[in-house]
């Protein structure tokens, strides 16, 4: 469930176009206007917005974006303008770009897993198209250790998709993944092997008979350590597979409630989920919060960027 | 350069399929009209001549074709007749099927490092539409080691196509592959890394930088034990890499010349090949054992399946 609000009647791409351009120009950037129309557009009719923006003012859409806003705002009108594959090719670079720290390897984790196999395939050629190299040789240079172990086949499968479930595999890989965990073998191949690669039915089954079977969820066994950085990933994978809302409202939960919002996760999760499932996100975060998301983002950010996260979050003006 | 010929003026597919149809019936299969339709056809207009059939006949082809045909000729006919993403997901799936063996590995190996990473990408679909699996959870199951840390990342990364280089890594690169190989660290995460996820272009300068530097080549290198298979799986994984036809004349100068041919790789590679580089393995084949390929092939093979390998060699009727 999305949190996007397209309008019934539309102007044409066009039209969208040569408002913007409007926005740009004169006294000072007409923010509201952009807020107004980007906010408010589906993937494809951004896309024909800036095809159309291209061809009458000979510059991307983008370029024009990058040198009028600045900050937090310019970064979630530029990452919310951007088609899906692209954005996700833009965030998993930034997140390769340095050795990779902890954050960054979420960040990839969350791509690699909440994605469908075949966005995730996209992704990979919008990161060629754009890098001219590929994001699996990306993450495997600047990882090393258990993370890359984890990370390197994450990013690189192309899992199955489809409701066929063997049972007994799942029964026999929740025996394995259940006796490296009691071994605290984390990095083990044969755990690596089967939650980098089952598609995710079928993990879904072994982790239902892990939980049947052992007493505890995964999650719970995983949780030996809490300062444990590799542990945690492997517990957020768990969590993107199982259940990708209460994954995404513990990221914003963190980054709204922490002193300083965390402008850049808060902007990544928005812009990632207005147009996928950020209405379940939303819903998931006032059941864990009593609050409700927009109420408590408003009162976390201001200016042209809060109204960015509002429009985004489906509040209506 | 493909060794297919393909007539100028070609029959509808309806007609060919009749003329399939036909052949079938009465008494005795008529093969010689099987060889004569199908060996000159490309895949596209195999699958028209597939569509037509199964919508005349509500048969699939292949079906018909495995009813009417047996052993040796009947692999070929029907290994040819699909299209190249089908026949490598029904060859990989073979390879994956049992505990995965010493030519099992090379036929995984082979479908990996020769096809284009599209291609690749194309067959893993087509495996899990056969199979409802992927590829890289068959390939991870069924191995292990050294063979399961080589073999998993090369049939998952999506490589980049390119020929961007950059020189200063290669250096680098090469310096690590040295280092790992003068330490017979063979299976080391770094030389994996390398070689399963770096562009067959940033490979090639990487291997040229090595010989320069280091005085071998990598594969004289990696010869050190000449029974070992892990190491025989390297070298010619970089064969598959840098020489592709080299690769593949050796596979059929082994499955020509040793007593008893191996028809299995013989059609694996006619068929994989004929519409793709086989005239440049004939030509690499002929160099290598003075001998024109069509003519070796002509004198180990017999009947059907001989006309069937003559003709998708190319040869004049």
């Amino acid at each position: 469930m999305a949190t996007l609000k397209v309008p019934a009647q539309i102007p044409s791409p066009e039209d969208d176009s040569e408002q913007l351009r409007k926005a740009f120009q004169g006294w000072g950037t007409d923010e509201g206007l952009i807020v107004k129309i980007l906010s408010h557009r589906n993937s494809a009719q951004r896309e024909l917005i800036r095809a159309a923006y291209a061809s009458a003012h000979g510059e991307d859409l983008l370029t024009s974006l990058d040198k009028e806003l600045s900050s937090d705002f310019e970064r979630i009108v530029m990452l919310w303008t951007l088609g899906p594959a692209e954005r996700d090719a833009l965030l998993a670079h930034e997140a390769t770009k340095k050795k990779v720290t902890s954050p960054n390897n979420f960040i990839l984790m969350e791509i690699a897993c909440t994605r469908s196999p075949l966005e995730l395939f996209k992704t990979k050629q919008a990161y060629q198209a754009r890098y001219k190299r590929s994001i699996e040789e990306d993450v495997a240079y600047h990882t090393s250790g258990d993370f890359r172990r984890l990370l390197v086949p994450l990013v690189s499968t192309f899992r199955y998709v489809g409701d066929d479930v063997n049972t007994a595999l799942a029964k026999t890989e929740a025996k394995i993944l259940h006796e490296k965990i009691a071994d605290k073998a984390y990095g083990d191949e044969e755990l690596i092997r089967i939650l980098t690669t089952r598609s995710k039915t079928q993990l879904n089954a072994t982790l239902n008979h892990y939980n049947n079977e052992y007493g505890n969820s995964i999650t719970k066994d995983l949780k030996t350590d809490p300062d444990n950085e590799y542990l945690k990933l492997l517990r957020s994978m768990i969590k993107c597979f199982i259940f990708p809302e209460k994954y995404f409202e513990k990221v914003l939960r963190l980054a709204i409630n922490k002193m300083g919002t965390d402008e850049w996760a808060l902007t990544r999760v928005v812009t990632t989920r207005a147009e996928v499932d950020l209405q379940r996100i939303a819903d998931e975060y006032q059941r864990r919060n009593s609050v409700p998301l927009d109420i408590a983002v408003s009162k976390d950010t201001s200016g042209d960027y809060k109204d960015m996260l509002l429009a985004l979050l489906g509040r209506e003006e």
